[in-house]
């Protein structure tokens, strides 16, 4: 079946789960204009529908080659990418002084989830380029800028992120890819990048690379690391491409999922060196990085929406089409009817799908809210809304990625499960979803250091007032949904309320443990990830029901989405209490694990 | 890595947490020998070290391939198959008067974990091989059985089980194949099966099917379909083979894992009719597919365990080997040194494979207990005795079969975040096991029609007698854990004892549903048997802990059972409270899903 971007939803869920609408309206968006945001995302919807979605399960079969000439990608590939550009997609967020369109994060970041649902490998190109963009936007010499960031803009040049080593994963720092400055100002990198993204392949003329290497006598460790830019192929004064640059795919992965999206081992040196320029100042690399991948980071979690998403999207339309029996206890009595019931009307299938429709849309809020805070960190004109947006987005960051990531597995799996037989079956369509999800919460930082992240850094941040001021709203939120008295959320007020509290108590036990017995914190790292996320998405999908009702725009019964809201609260966010005891209590069992694991 | 067998954890599981050594004592074994069990264990695991974990790789990259000549397996595997019968592997537990070795179904259990940890698809033909064989056992002729009974017990013939149409999944009573009775009382069939496991292969002579179809006039449904027995090759008078029958592969799925199992579609009678047999009586079909599926349930949990330990070792093992970084706050300061740390030093990933020790542990203890129970129900001599013990395995069932299989797909997931950016590439092997479970939680009943089963049968037997008598033993193993004061068990007395309670309340608060309101108890199936699942492995994992400090045969620390179970109960029985709210709480919300879903 073929995909559909869920406007409605998309919608809703920017501009009143995610705030689009509240920070236009205070003016924190400069001269965005609200009223073009359904047309951009309709028309994603059809590019999605019409040019990426064809390509999802062609490309997964065909893969990509390694040949003489570089990696071959799968057949329409090329094109399609060509159409990508053409129509602009590549520049929606990009400065407009160098060609892009200058629309807020949180409208690229709900386009970028409709690319990932129709076509997750396709849509890494574009997001590494992204991470390229940003890093040469903040930290490139405007000669650099001059020559590149249009190109990268217009994606016409793609761009792609180096960073990973053998010996080198998580621990960035431990990278061993060297340069050497020459007389001309350039550099010459000589060494060995594994699992590069589109590190290289044949949709456009030429790719440009930012990668991490060490300069001698640097500091060791991460604090020795240069961010450089490297052409594939060199650029001429007039703009016209020169010499192959020394860079070359000298192998590709035989991975699990995204079949289509080439993951290279780059190999530099061979002939001489590969040329390239340092992007920020020597010794800068990790920031730069932290540049690169904190917007990468929200545009794998969209990736966890879309794919999730779009699993739902296939589930549902298998539930309602396939007939198996009779359906129990049906609301109409059909025992006397010879004809089977479509597998939907069976409560334990409604319940995978409610519980795939539920977690997508609570992700999707969190990753939409999440842009908003930085679109409003980038573009308020009062200082202090900017710091504190800016702090906002940097708290929700880690959650955006490893909570819609994780969902994103989980209803894909889901997916699998409501198609029965079916859903093992390649040709179904299904179990790719299974398979390419499964890369979404490892790379740009596992989950683990996500959850790591929240706690060391984010919850830390100024005595953790940032959490203090989230659970704030949060809290006005549950208060107005207890006041609406609206039966249809069922026990949704208490659920959320629990959960906040939860989340309060936890995050105070944290902030104590943190400094006297650090490691004990650390072992609750990602069940409070999943307890802060479960309760913000819960409340984000009340808040959701609640605008609902008073938005003319929202099509058909309002209703539903207090129906939603209630089923997620009270089937996920419900977990809040057993979460907050599995941070408090289980410390002591696994400072206690060695005798267990290496007995 | 290699696959090692746990045989420390099988045998006290088997003997503690599972009840074999109480049953021994106290006669309900009839002769058998427990001083066996461990030689038994042990040398099913050399066989999987040896033989089967070595093909297990090679079998997924090659698969199987459809020939003019029918289905050919993966290089080694007719040789492995033939090691397999001639070792007297598939002979186990099967009768001793037709040739095989009459061990208890808990040995044969627990060898069957081995066989699916190191080679699920492999495991995959005894399995079915062992459904004929009851059904044949229970329901065939005398004749029948003298001439295939002792080929199918020793292996040599391998039997398959045909119940799946494309139109007739779940609901199986929809299927077509039809049936015609001949002159000479044998019968002839005709029609199409499809997701036939093992339907052909190269790995024997003979095969013996076993199939379902329709005759003339029967009633329409379940009521109206017979189980017929027909050989690949006919059987002549004197044993050897005859003519070839009219059954073949038409064609092979090509599926997301498993693939060294050839899952076929099998036409009947193109070339005349499929002669086959009446197994039991005319449209007793039903009855017969019940012998063959209850164990298959079972076997297929024991796959859930066997693919969830081999994902751990393969985890545990990468988590010791790799380096990356410095484990922050470590217990020894190790801020000067310059060496990394194995990353199974990080507390998250020490959680995570607590995480697959705990929740494998757990559901292992399940399945085995399932077993005993069901041994009991064959060999006590007591008829009240034998009574009580089948209705436990009744009830235990769909646990054995849904939540290790769930778990399954838990474990196998969290193995590759263990690998990280490795664990995405098939060469490490992590991701054969998400997708070779990824069909666990499907074939032999989904896992939502289990837990039907548990809430509309066995919930319902006796008005609940089997649950009041289960949770009065999991009541007993509760106080002893407090009664213990032992530290290393943390809160576990206070999370079981929760736990017991909520499955007390749920599920007398669904056995009135079902009787006023059955689509709202239905609502509910799922996390129901996640409640009780969790409830019942958690108190296993401390009844295991209690013994271990008794059981001189236990190696080492026998303290690190406790820290187990203790985690277990903090981070998964925990949830309980969640659990029974989901199902008191949110059929509301799935009454008016369609509103969501249907919008």
């Amino acid at each position: 079946m073929t995909y559909r971007a869920p406007v409605d939803d998309i919608l809703l869920s920017l501009n009143h789960g995610a705030g689009l609408l509240a920070a236009v309206k205070a003016g924190h968006l400069g001269d965005y204009d609200i009223d073009m945001t359904a047309a951009v995302i309709e028309e994603a919807g059809k590019f999605a529908t019409d040019v990426l979605d064809p390509l999802n399960q062609p490309g997964d079969r065909a893969g990509v080659k390694l040949t003489d000439k570089g990696v071959v990608t799968a057949p329409g590939w090329p094109d399609a990418y060509k159409q990508w550009t053409e129509a602009g997609w590549n520049a929606v967020s990009g400065p407009e002084e160098y060609g892009g369109q200058g629309l807020p994060l949180a409208i690229h970041s709900a386009v970028n989830e409709i690319w990932s649902a129709s076509n997750v490998a396709f849509d890494l190109c574009p997001l590494l380029t992204q991470s390229a963009i940003d890093a040469l936007h903040a930290h490139g010499s405007d000669e650099l800028k001059t020559i590149y960031l249009a190109k990268l803009i217009s994606g016409e040049w793609p761009g792609t992120m180096q960073l990973t080593e053998p010996q080198a994963g998580t621990d960035v720092g431990a990278l061993r890819t060297r340069a050497e400055k020459q007389a001309d100002g350039s550099y010459r990198l000589f060494g060995t990048k594994i699992f590069i993204t589109y590190g290289d392949h044949d949709m456009s003329d030429n790719i440009v690379h930012f990668i991490l290497a060490r300069l001698p006598g640097s500091p060791p460790g991460s604090k020795g690391i240069t961010l450089f830019l490297a052409p594939k192929f060199m650029v001429n004064a007039d703009g016209s491409l020169g010499a192959r640059n020394d860079i070359y795919a000298s192998g590709i992965e035989h991975k699990l999922g995204i079949h289509a999206s080439p993951t290279c081992t780059m190999t530099m040196g061979d002939k001489g060196g590969t040329i390239a320029y340092v992007v920020g100042k020597e010794n800068g690399g990790m920031s730069a990085m932290f540049t690169m991948m904190n917007q990468a980071r929200l545009g794998v979690g969209l990736q966890g929406v879309g794919v999730a998403d779009r699993a739902y999207q296939r589930a549902l339309a298998y539930a309602q089409d396939r007939k198996q029996g009779k359906a129990q206890f049906n609301k109409e009595d059909r025992s006397k009817s010879d004809s089977s019931d479509p597998i939907i009307a069976y409560p334990d299938v409604k319940r995978n799908l409610m519980l795939m429709r539920g977690m997508t849309a609570a992700a999707r809020t969190i990753c939409y809210a999440t842009a908003v805070a930085i679109d409003v960190s980038n573009r308020a004109a009062d200082p202090k809304v900017r710091a504190k947006a800016a702090t906002r987005g940097a708290l929700l960051t880690p959650m955006a990625k490893a909570f819609s990531t994780d969902i994103g597995n989980e209803v894909a799996a889901i997916g699998v499960q409501v198609h029965g037989g079916m859903g093992f079956m390649e040709e179904t369509g299904a179990a790719q979803y299974v398979r390419d999800a499964r890369i979404l919460t490892i790379y740009e930082g596992t989950n683990g250091i996500q959850a790591n992240d929240l706690l060391m850094r984010k919850l830390q941040m100024s005595g953790g007032e940032a959490v203090w001021d989230l659970l704030g709203e949060l809290s006005a939120i549950v208060s107005k949904v207890e006041a609406s008295n609206d039966p249809a959320f069922g026990t949704t007020g208490a659920k959320l309320r629990d959960a906040v509290a939860s989340v309060e108590r936890t995050s105070k036990w944290l902030l104590e443990k943190i400094a006297t017995a650090p490691r004990e914190a650390l072992a609750g790292a990602t069940p409070y990830l999943r307890l802060f996320s479960v309760t913000l998405g819960g409340c984000s999908l009340a808040n959701e029901a609640l605008a609902a009702r008073n938005d003319e725009s929202v099509q058909g019964d309002a209703g539903r989405y207090a129906t939603l809201a209630r089923f997620f609260a009270e089937n996920v966010t419900v977990q809040s209490g057993a979460l907050e005891r599995s941070v408090i209590d289980s410390a002591d069992a696994l400072n206690a694990a060695d005798a267990v694991l290496v007995a």
